[in-house]
């Protein structure tokens, strides 16, 4: 049976696996710099930004990128808003303290950071002057790490609250082709965040590419930083173009007219997430939150948690108030409805 | 009227002041190194402690103190779990992240590490390896942010918690001769804490010195760490001996076999704030939370405290539920019976 | 004419590339963990270094692995020895700073740090005691930034002192194939290095993988650190699974017996590049220094380092005292006889 | 017999210790912020700076100072210039890498930065773009710690050298005192310096005080970060007063118009030590370079080199290439003429 565990756990889309086999015997200077690949990769993600006036930069994870951005947005004694839930509070080992910056995570408990809370945090942190950690950032993920979709109005609201106390807001698009592809995305764009985020990056790793991430830049500060920082902290490619390649293949739109691999490879595995998520709870099993994407969460009784986690390798993460054990199923652009369908048959049986 | 705003605000203590205007003429190779000062302070402290086989460090204020032990106890991906009110948490601009490392806050509420929180944290920070930051060092306060004094009872508690886990205790002691001369020490004592902790310092700054702490270590990583990390952070005085005069002045006993300064200062401090308490509570204001030592919390009509705040130095802190503010008063060893009896004729009138 | 700019130039080996289409499809749990390719590529490694105690760890390029490996290995008040030219001195941004430490280079001048001149910086950095950075580690490059390649004499004479001095080797293998497939390694060998070396690298990225770097560390600290540092640090690949691939089939030897690819293909870069020396000497062009591997310098006129420059993307580094221009030559596992003879072609016509 | 090891082994000059004592009573809010005597040391140091727009600032001692300069001036990936005997070269244990920036020494060996030097690195360092520490800032010591003083026109030189190329001027003032009142300043003047650096110290440590800088800002940049960085770094002093009431008394004229005891003091030190070094000179002995101000170098056999060490405190750094010993001699604001007559009566003996 497939595995549900996670998004990275496949290899790479037919179309991208495709462009590296064919470009392999090309020779390039390297470091993303003046190859064609990466410099027809930059165009489409601007063209698909609608903005001219970004730059695009490659890196090649989550992790490294979320560092170097956030440290070439603040200063030494700035901090970054965000969620409890934060993959920068919690999956990164440290990495921003790592850099001298502050986390500071908000109470929200539905994975978005709201404008209130943000705004207590905001004062909290200021009320004493210079002997607390200044906010200058908001880190939101999209999706969120509780499989969530910023809606435009959300979005809105919170980037109206940063532009009036200064703030910069940074996205982190792991999952961003996820959410732009759900319906509950409700008017979000990419053309929007572009114009409304100091930073974001478009995820590849997650969405059928080996590796790498597309980072859009208007921030001033960071445009500069970015190219020093990103090889001061390791992650610059000495072959560079392979990332151009991915990218390339990811956002050229196919000679039928139709959608870029990027978003048809994320709105399959959306679609597959919500044939699973229905066929769930036709079953009566219960849903945990509201996850729009191509993760799922769901509350098991232990024993039914144990065999999706045996049997489709789902992850389980933590006990709920009520004993039950949160679980979560990853489509990915490699699943196929008969997958969902051989995990439908294992709910039956149990 | 004197101000009741901080023990920062008062200059030293006579017998600490003499000593710096008697021994200025003299010359010294400087650094806190070979010098009879700093020598024989280090030979009173290590006395009082009642081991020999700790390191005696001076520094010239709590924050360089915290940063310079937290880094050199810890390695670039541990962190260290206080509770969310600690000052590593909040009044330092960042300093442990400037390092490196990552602060975990508990839940707790009252000041107080509590073992169930810090194993709460320890669980969720160590359940996914090395994707999170791993906790190594607990830090606590005495008195606590809140005014708050570890009995001996609580402070096993903790350090048992920490054995069992394989984490070093750091106790930051800008207030360790007011929590130790409190009664609600039941039983802690320097010897005690010299033993358990991995480290500690004796605070000077609010206690009767112009500045310093004595920083004492068990911690082996620590004792080879400090000297160097003390310079490299900007943190070791040219005139080290300065720190060495103050605190052979705080630890020497007196010719008539009395207590030394520091706890005697100490002591007196807590007694003209066990006074103001009795009397705002005789006339009928109402306390907030124990806090048996030098730093006393009420909460007061908004109007009320106001006037102590203008009239009496007092800081006031936030707003509570019910709409009255936290309002803090610091007794130091200068504040005298009739500086309390003065606040009280303030208090009686409003 | 295939550009002779740099080995990052060119894609993947025929051998790596194939083992990456093959293994697409398949699930993995992610992290360089629990997944058969790493394991299996870390035996094959374990295998030719001939010891089962050290640890094999993956990375993503030479950066990333200095950095993290240097900061695992030192405390923050230490430093890494180096040549002037050493990488981490010069090409990667400061990156061993960011992490807190100090490079301390040399003066020697032809690329291998001499035990001399290690002790003349131990001493002069130690004189002093905790005012100055401590010298933990001695960083050396084989094959050196300048295309040198390290004896067993030379390698031997350099751990006895750092032995004596009780100073960690750590050795960057980004051209390591190259170094020990090279007459001029005089015995020194992969089982010889592993057995002295604190830590050192087997380099992909520039010996026929896509990227990676194989790290093979005896140290305890680094063995402990090393997982969580390069995931704070932003180097561990969530597709883990791609480093275990390439080295899977970079060690592992052919059916009929043959050498591992990752040593044939070094082979193969180096006659190559001697092939190109002996021609253009022939031809009466002057060769700069030693360089028994697959780099080559030359000084040539400045009109003549301008056409290697455009027509075989040679890079020129710098002007010499008599006014020639230092040119390198790279060859690669892609060059083939016909590519050099093309140069040779142009040499000729010059 | 007073030993001439150092201008930091003194205590306090009798106008400062007995500015301390005076206002040992007084109470006040701390962290040098809004107490009268802050606020008057900045007033009387922006006098006699001439200029109204710069901050003053307070630190403790001139490692804290330059590395919270350094860091507040630069961004992640740049460095700073300086000579190889730079201070923070040398003997501050890597307090700038501690900060993640880069030092960058010259091959000056006279104790200034040349603008041929300072243009070799920049060129240097800034050749391969984003790949190499970008040069921000060039730190110079006036003093140096050669005893050199910086003329006029020297200085001028490499200000216009770092204007041209967008470098930041920064001046370590430890012994800015004996700089500026020695007669090679040539016309160099505190205003001239307010002019051109974008930071500078006037260090009291060294001249006069218990401990002590006072640090004059131009930089946008750095004004805005200094009160966070100082505090983050933990060099902020809660009874901030200290430091203003020791430079209020250094920089306030006496009642009969003579100079301030800031520069009456320095200019004392440089009186005794120019009486030295003519003593010595008169007696046969062989000075070591210019030194025109409070430090004295020269050369000695060995025997001789080592009873002014014993008896004179005198510290010894290096054997020369003739195998004599460069010895150096202090004189502070304590030395009298009597201090320096049985020195020479010592030299004689020998």
């Amino acid at each position: 049976m497939r595995m549900f565990r996670n998004d990275y756990s496949e290899g790479a889309a037919p179309e991208v696996l495709e462009a590296l086999v064919r470009t392999n015997a090309e020779q390039h200077v390297g470091y993303t710099e003046g190859d064609d690949h990466c410099e027809r990769a930059r165009e489409l993600i601007r063209a698909a930004c609608g903005h001219d006036d970004v730059a695009v930069e490659f890196s090649i994870g989550g992790t490294s990128t979320n560092l170097v951005c956030i440290e070439g947005m603040t200063r030494g004694w700035e901090g970054v808003i965000c969620t409890p839930e934060a993959h920068i509070n919690t999956h990164e080992t440290g990495a921003i303290a790592a850099t001298g910056r502050s986390v500071l995570p908000t109470r929200d408990t539905d994975g978005f950071v709201s404008p209130a809370e943000a705004e207590r945090v905001w004062r909290y942190q200021t009320g004493t002057g210079r002997h607390m950690t200044k906010p200058a950032v908001v880190y939101i993920s999209n999706t969120t790490e509780l499989g969530g979709v910023w809606s435009k109005e959300r979005f809105d609201a919170l980037c109206d609250w940063a532009d009036e106390r200064g703030l910069k807001v940074y996205l982190d698009g792991a999952r961003l082709g996820s959410a732009l592809t759900s319906p509950a995305a409700a008017g979000l764009t990419l053309e929007h965040i572009a114009r409304r985020c100091a930073a974001f990056y478009l995820g590849g790793t997650k969405n059928g590419m080996l590796f790498g991430e597309a980072v859009v830049i208007s921030d001033p500060a960071l445009r500069e930083a970015f190219p020093y920082l990103i090889k001061e902290r390791g992650g610059l490619m000495a072959k560079g173009r392979l990332l151009g390649v991915q990218f390339e293949a990811a956002f050229e739109r196919p000679a039928d007219g139709g959608e870029a691999p990027f978003w048809r490879l994320a709105r399959g595995a959306n679609e597959r997430a919500f044939r699973l998520r229905q066929g769930l709870l036709d079953l009566g099993f219960e849903a945990y939150g509201e996850a729009p994407s191509n993760q799922q969460f769901f509350s098991f009784e232990p024993k039914v948690a144990q065999r999706f986690a045996d049997e489709a390798g789902c992850e389980v993460f933590q006990e709920l108030p009520d004993g039950r054990l949160l679980t979560r199923f990853v489509c990915s652009w490699a699943t196929t409805d008969d997958d969902v369908d051989e995990v439908l048959d294992l709910a039956r049986s149990l």
